[in-house]
């Protein structure tokens, strides 16, 4: 052994053991660790003193932390300790440039609402820039609320999807099809030349899945569904669409079809596996059977359904029979009014408890369960997302337990359902990517955006000669 | 002029005048300035620069900060500029010791609830200790959520008074009498002596009004009910009561009585217009006019209400028919699980709603009114809170509107009904006393009261045999 030999010898073991050791431990991203880690996986394991290891945007272990520690070593670690460690909540239904729009004019019939306020305020007021604003807003509400992904309908969605991407959130985005003059388009074949752009536009992108989304059997024709149906089928893209959410839409479906709306949809053609069906209120044991039979992901939005007394949707009977059923806030305007999740989860539980005069009729796990991984599945993406296991991506959410809200904490499912708030969610990461840190947006220019909404309150109200 | 007199004259030209200017203004001690002032006075005046003057624990003044910025001056001035500055919310039925209890087994009938879970988990807890810092827990909890004035019914009431006076908040504070042995009294005549001296003790106190609290007519005997109302009139106090909550207690009622809740306390002498009778579920339109003749106040409780499957107080019948009726939380174990009164106003609009299938059944000026004035009515208080009007004691909250929830804000109920929140409550003034300044709560010790309770789970878990 040479002088320099021994001289290198001494100084890796002085310096490099460490680096030795190490390097048996697998490199990863992020390590959050410490936390009650609730996976949400088909076992709904929870790990008290858990770990969840990210490499990327996807998660590559979880378990306990004494078990993954030793194995990984990462760039970045989140201490989670005396927190709740979930998948990121999951909006199934909004519109969130609507944000915008927020309480301008609630208490009003929903025929009043459209005609009179929101249809005038939308067609003196959409444009592209405004949608932007409206989705920057919303995902800093939603963030901050803990919700990492969300389905949208609206105008302009190419906008919606280029902002929610800029926020690092995840999104089905839905452009919107209707019979009569929209915002973004005059007639059907402007939406669809414009939807077919934008579907090849956003294919194979991590965060945005772009979506058809014709609005209704009541807004559109046949044609109009079929054709918006055959345009997602082509680029294997989900199919966004409001069903049965009224009273009317079903009176009118049995005049004018002899059937229900979701057999009317099942008999053009319309439903399958790739469809998320917002509100599904009036479904029988019929219609419930077929949404089943063609995997078809329903979303309930409590919040809006009781604001604009449009009926209940029956959502026990929906899980029993089958149907992947998730939650949504609507839009944040005239239908809610937040984009808060951990609200419908309140809410879905309460409601249906005061419905079926029971209160056992869905419980608190139930409505987690609708949060993330049903959520997931009624957007068709459970493999990708709802819950926390390796192979998916880390969209990851913690919530505090440090406020007097939060304690004492006997049963986590009911801690989440019925205490805990949209404000104790801490941070959230998706992808991969830290959003929030310490309930600060790191994605948003929040100061920035709330001036601008302030600003387009002034515009908005002018326009409709309010205030 | 001597030297000595002319140094004089120049001091005062140089630092007295300003002070002599003042000296022309009326001394305060505390100026709010600036905000969006709601007063919820009989004009529902709000004052879009507003400002609140108050001296001891009263409102002298209130209207244009330009008007009484010249008027007043004071030792603390808060400003409230791109705030809402609201009177503090009013909680009317709760139980906030039950806090320690906070989702210790939901999602079970009301039977079950009570007999299996909580009257075990009561016997084996709770004595006056464990009433000490349920109600800190609850203290911090509610000033966090703007709520300054609670109504309350449970054991070791006492406790409960002293620890709100300490936490600073007001409270019409009930002891409960039940006809069997309860953690504090064996029998009637212990429930009578202790509730004789509770009431002595605290007559004239600024910010508790002791009251007896038969629990309801499905656990009192007439003659505990005639008895406990016999000795709140003896001391000029209210009577706190559960009424008309459950359908088997109607049916009961009709069985026993011959007649329901309402009518039957009405005939043994129990209603008047000291009686603030919580839930008011099962009350047909003779209930109601009853209600409203006797001058008795109700407290809704749509949250509690939901969870247990109890059914729906018909609110906007009850507002019609002139019944003062206030909101409420109820407890937060097993029918909440929380005390946000905010989600109640949001709730109460509704549930109405949904209940009657017309957007228009109650309104957010409506659920606002109900926390706040209608709720300071509905506790027969309203000659001292409920509203910002000089004379009124000072209970005051600032609310943020610097969240991503609060923008854009088209109209103030509606923002308040339907979304902002708890969180967004930045300050909370109660009889002149700033409680919590900038979310920091000013009269409660959190870190060691949130760790008490944490402390609190471990031991009810064991006594429970939990894990």
């Amino acid at each position: 052994m040479t002088f320099r030999q021994l001289v290198l010898l001494f100084l890796s073991l002085q310096f490099l053991s460490p680096v030795a050791l190490l390097s048996q431990a697998k490199d990863a991203d992020l390590i959050i660790t410490g936390g009650t880690v609730v996976t949400m996986d088909s076992s709904r394991a929870i790990y008290d003193d858990g770990a969840i290891v990210v490499k990327g945007d996807t998660i590559v272990a979880v378990g306990p932390r004494a078990d993954l520690a030793a194995k990984y070593t990462a760039a970045q670690t989140i201490d989670a300790r005396g927190k709740l460690v979930l998948p990121g909540f999951i909006n199934g239904h909004t519109h969130v440039p609507m944000t915008l729009f927020r309480g301008l004019h609630d208490d009003v019939t929903l025929n009043d609402w459209l005609y009179k306020y929101i249809f005038p305020a939308e067609k003196k007021n959409v444009n592209e820039e405004f949608v932007r604003w409206g989705t920057r807003l919303a995902a800093a509400e939603q963030i901050r609320s803990g919700v990492t992904t969300f389905a949208d309908m609206y105008y302009f969605e190419d906008a919606v999807a280029e902002e929610t991407k800029a926020a690092g959130m995840r999104g089905v985005l839905g452009e919107t099809f209707i019979d009569f003059p929209a915002p973004d388009h005059k007639n059907e074949a402007e939406a669809l030349a414009y939807t077919e752009r934008f579907l090849k536009k956003w294919q194979g992108d991590p965060l945005i899945h772009a979506a058809p989304a014709p609005h209704s059997i009541y807004t559109c024709s046949q044609k109009t569904l079929q054709d918006a149906a055959a345009l997602a089928r082509k680029y294997h893209a989900p199919i966004l669409i409001h069903v049965a959410e009224m009273k009317k839409e079903w009176d009118d479906s049995q005049k004018q079809n002899g059937m229900s709306p979701v057999q009317y949809l099942d008999k053009i053609g319309v439903l399958g596996p790739n469809v998320v069906a917002a509100h599904c209120i009036f479904v029988d044991e019929a219609d419930r059977r077929t949404l089943a039979q063609k995997q078809v992901g329903c979303v309930h939005n409590p919040s809006s359904n009781m604001m604009l007394a449009s009926g209940v949707s029956p959502v026990p009977e929906m899980r029993a029979a089958g149907v992947p059923i998730g939650l949504g806030t609507d839009g944040p305007a005239g239908s809610n009014n937040d984009l808060d999740l951990m609200e419908e989860m309140d809410l879905a539980a309460k409601l249906a408890k005061i419905t079926k005069m029971d209160p056992l009729a869905l419980n608190a796990k139930a409505v987690v369960e609708m949060a993330t991984i049903d959520g997931a599945r009624a957007l068709h993406m459970d493999k990708e997302i709802g819950s926390l296991e390796a192979g998916k991506k880390a969209d990851v959410i913690l919530i505090s337990l440090d406020e007097p809200n939060a304690v004492p904490m006997y049963d986590i499912y009911a801690q989440l359902a019925y205490a805990l708030k949209a404000s104790d969610i801490e941070s959230v990461i998706i992808g991969g990517r830290v959003v929030m840190r310490d309930r600060k947006l790191l994605t948003v220019n929040e100061p920035q955006v709330l001036a601008k909404a302030r600003e387009y309150r002034q515009r908005v109200a002018a326009s409709l000669g309010m205030q």
